[in-house]
């Protein structure tokens, strides 16, 4: 499953979402089709994704939802657990913490930064914020894996440095500055300027 | 250049974004495999696309900073500026609104909706808080085309119909429930468990 495109996982990561809300709601079977229209893709898109790991449902019952989302969970989830981090605790860094928090077990918030001292040693829905000099010192300690970026865009390059430094091997990068990693470094860059961007195109051509 | 590719949207924004830094710089040329190096992608890419808007650089100094700033701008921007709401003032409502106040003149958040009535009446980084009961009232008087919705995922469905019902073109879903719009409308759809799932997978295949 290592080689598994990129983007089947960020579908397979969707279908989990979508196929939990569908779970919670007592729905025991689910066809293709009924996942590719929440998702707004195609059902052929769902079902090559799906055939990729292995999996197949029936033709009058479709898929067996808990099944299924048990295997996605096998294929995108680490056995053992992911520690994060978040990097500026800010609002942007608060609405992550509080959005993360409890939803995912194989993955956790273990620690906050930021470097105002007013915050340090305080909690954040239930997480302690460090002092961000001792980034690399918790990072270390904790065995923290992945690192959620929510500082202002200037301090983003330094940050990032260090944070590979110490050891992280992905990151999420939401700041406005784009950084470089080695190529060990799994990086996703998200900023909400371009897509905000991109909606207006389409209403300017609209 | 109405049917230029989604793409191709997201990148000029990205461009235009390392371009200003640049200016900001006090740079006048950059090269194409610059501009590709900041976005970690390749300076065919870069070319294709600017050849695309319909802009050359020369061999020997590449592109003009400013005049590529100011090409794209009329290309993306939209000549007499796009209002722009936010559904939802809880820390990711206010991050983004912080984050856009005065980032880009071509777009203006004019105004922000809750629920909670302690919030109504107030101002969030300049921009008054309105209730959610008046969102319809308020997105006509104010002439809003775009929505950021950063209400709970439970909420979405319910205030994306309003929205759409109220005369929105272009949406922007922050909430981890995907919706469903006319056609007509633009939706882009960014739930953060997603990426930091992408994250986690590569990280466990590491």
């Amino acid at each position: 499953m290592k080689n598994l495109p990129h983007k089947t996982i960020e579908r397979l990561s969707q279908y989990r979402r979508a196929l939990l809300l569908c779970h919670a709601k007592g729905m025991t079977y689910i066809y293709s089709h009924e996942i590719a229209k929440i998702q707004h893709i195609t059902a052929v898109q769902v079902r090559r994704d799906i055939m990729l790991i292995g999996y197949t449902g029936t033709l009058r019952k479709g898929y067996n939802v808990k099944e299924l989302i048990d295997l996605i969970g096998q294929i995108i989830d680490s056995k053992e657990g992911i520690n994060v981090c978040i990097v500026g605790i800010g609002n942007l860094g608060r609405a992550i913490t509080n959005y993360f928090s409890g939803k995912r077990t194989k993955l956790s918030i273990v620690a906050v930064f930021d470097v105002d001292k007013g915050k340090v040693g305080k909690k954040y829905y239930g997480i302690e914020c460090f002092d961000i000099a001792d980034l690399t010192k918790v990072i270390k300690e904790k065995k923290i894996e992945i690192a959620i970026m929510t500082v202002p865009g200037e301090d983003a390059p330094m940050i990032s440095d260090i944070l590979v430094k110490a050891g992280i091997i992905g990151m999420l990068n939401y700041t406005p500055k784009p950084v470089n990693v080695p190529k060990e470094v799994y990086l996703e860059e998200y900023d909400m300027i371009t897509s905000l961007e991109k909606v207006a195109f389409f209403v300017k051509t609209h």
